[in-house]
């Protein structure tokens, strides 16, 4: 019994081969290894990384040249050996990791392992016609979820799981600091889990964006950011704050916003140290919980959501957040457009040509 | 029915008079309010926020000359109207915390309160032959324990309420980062609680006592800490880091030390802001949890654990953390030697002359 197909055929591979250059090569298809698929990619979302790779971060971690992306809806193409529960023509999403061996220091939590890989980094990524990966990194789509949609998955799973480490409930008070892709996706979890959201940005067009989802908005930059939450709380100040800025100001409020024993979730990545207010978490007992990624858990949250939206329009509109679809070929440009335009939220790229 | 003494008759009160000076004073007793007891003090431990005080900090919430302390062992002398539950004679401690008016954003959180008021700095405290406070601060000491441990029950609570936040576990690794009173206290009640217990301090003479009390120790400048606590721990790093050094060196080292998902707890008070690896947080998923005091439970929990020292003693040994005790006259002197004395842990005042 052949349970996969060994034929080569050409196909095309965005290859990143460093300092701001994309090439679109025609390759070959890679044979799949058993416990792998082989996916037909539908679209691929740019994420804030893939811009830092494209501006030379991780640089050591890539092999160049380099195919990258994984924020990925697909179609599975080829089922390899030992894989069972996946069928030819399934639609899925993919969670882009890869544990390594465990280690001691690893706690037995299996998303952050010091031997993780993540697909799409360490590994080549969807920005390609067909993409193998491990079997087991697959999550499900609904039928009557848009292949569009499928793409946001990845970026929403991050909201989910930053949502349920903050262990938002309904009725509380939360401030989103930061509404770039990431900060709007927790918005809108949190707003679906009942919560009162607020969020604090300061570029107009994504504040006028949020609001046209119904979020209410600050700008701190114009408005006391502190005095605001007061009002908008009635006193209470905030159960949850989630830190999205990743700049120094966010940092420095995020301390003076939450009521005692308010939780502070540490979403953005700091390259540096940052100054931070530790008198207060004495003071008013704050908690800091760092989020990181997501587990299996947050993907299939993540789908049910999407999904839901999908039937019933309203609480969670993934795709006002996509501002542009854009096929493989013109990648060289939507990163340009990206640079030039920090109103702009999620680009995808049509990786079925 | 008279249930309380109005008769006033003089006593001594160590007042405290601004600018490093103490003046022992012959004071009328206070008249007892209803809800309040009358306590004979018994011993009075100096803590570091009196040395704070006495070198000139929180004296805008000072009203001078004012008696200061608040780690009391003493005996009730009177028993004020409508208290219940008391009697001339018992033996307590005092929680020095007196509850105000809820806010909203408080968050229902009786200790940490906006109208919070600390007994012993924004009203008198217990440096004196007689304390009136409020019968609803007061835990009871049993019959064998000592009065001289009656005043580290205040202390110890502070290490129980920490230790809780901690959520630490039999079997767990926990390193200590700084190893004075607060400090020594929480090694030995993670220590009681099953934790393999690790202290990181830079004075030789405070790792000396600990080790003389059976706790495993380091000092990071002489050894490179990092590496010292993964052979500590076999690589797994530490569950739980406590920072109750209050120093750069601290914040810097305290999230170097924990495995994925490690806690941290904030103890010490940093007044001001100090540079965090917010990296690490997010990369390991790391939480920093704020401590502040004790409820009332860490309080009970506390005088169990100095009770079941003096019925088996070994684990809990609090007389080992007494440099001194000294005569209430003699305050003066017992100050300039604390401040003289970097190693010198906890210093008594004998308040029933
Ligand atoms: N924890 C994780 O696993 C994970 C996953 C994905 C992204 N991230 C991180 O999350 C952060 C956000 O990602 P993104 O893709 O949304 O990035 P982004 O840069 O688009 O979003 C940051 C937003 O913060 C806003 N901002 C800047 N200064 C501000 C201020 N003073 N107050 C309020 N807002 C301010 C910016 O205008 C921008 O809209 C980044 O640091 C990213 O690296 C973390
Ligand atoms: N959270 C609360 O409610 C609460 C209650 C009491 C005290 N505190 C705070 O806890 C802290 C400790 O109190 P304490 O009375 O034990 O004070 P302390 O000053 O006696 O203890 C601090 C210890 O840290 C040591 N140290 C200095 N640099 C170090 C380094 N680089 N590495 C390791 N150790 C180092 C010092 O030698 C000292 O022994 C203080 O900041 C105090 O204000 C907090
Ligand atoms: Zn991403
Ligand atoms: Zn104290």
């Amino acid at each position: 019994m052949r349970l996969y197909n060994t034929k080569t055929k050409p196909m095309k591979a965005l290859q990143f081969t460093g300092n701001k250059t994309f090439d679109l090569q025609d390759v070959d298809l890679q044979p799949v290894a058993p416990g792998e698929v082989r996916l037909k990619v539908a679209y691929c979302g740019v994420c804030g990384t893939d811009v830092h790779i494209y501006h030379g971060a991780m640089a050591q971690r890539l092999t160049l040249p380099q195919v990258i992306g994984h924020e990925v809806s697909a179609e599975i193409d080829v089922v390899g050996e030992g894989v069972s529960g996946w069928q030819v023509g399934d639609r899925v999403t993919v969670r882009p990791l890869k544990p390594g061996q465990a280690m001691a220091v690893d706690n037995g939590v299996r998303h952050i392992g010091q031997n993780l890989k993540f697909i799409g980094i360490d590994t080549p990524g969807g920005m390609q016609q067909y993409w193998n990966v491990p079997a087991n990194t697959l999550h499900r789509l609904p039928d009557n979820l848009p292949l569009t949609i499928g793409a946001m998955v990845e970026p929403l799973a991050v909201a989910c799981h930053d949502v349920r480490l903050g262990e938002v409930k309904a009725g509380e008070n939360v401030v989103i600091i930061g509404g770039g892709p990431i900060g709007m996706l927790i918005a809108l979890v949190a707003r679906q889990k009942g919560a009162n959201v607020l969020i604090s940005e300061v570029n107009e067009a994504r504040l006028q964006l949020a609001e046209s989802m119904g979020l209410a908005t600050v700008n701190p930059k114009d408005t006391d950011l502190v005095a605001h939450v007061e009002n908008f709380t009635k006193g209470a100040m905030a159960d949850v704050v989630f830190e999205v800025s990743g700049v120094q100001a966010g940092v420095t409020t995020m301390t003076q916003l939450p009521r005692v024993r308010g939780r502070i979730v540490m979403v953005a990545i700091h390259a540096e140290p940052k100054a931070v207010d530790l008198f207060r978490f004495f003071w008013r007992e704050l908690k800091l919980i760092g989020a990181r990624v997501y587990e299996p858990e947050d993907f299939e949250e993540a789908i049910a959501l999407a999904a839901s939206e999908a039937s019933t329009p309203g609480t969670l509109p993934l795709g006002a957040l996509i501002t542009q679809i854009s096929p493989l070929a013109d990648a060289k440009s939507v990163f340009e457009t990206i640079d030039n335009n920090p109103a702009g939220m999620k680009y995808l790229l049509q990786c079925d040509l």
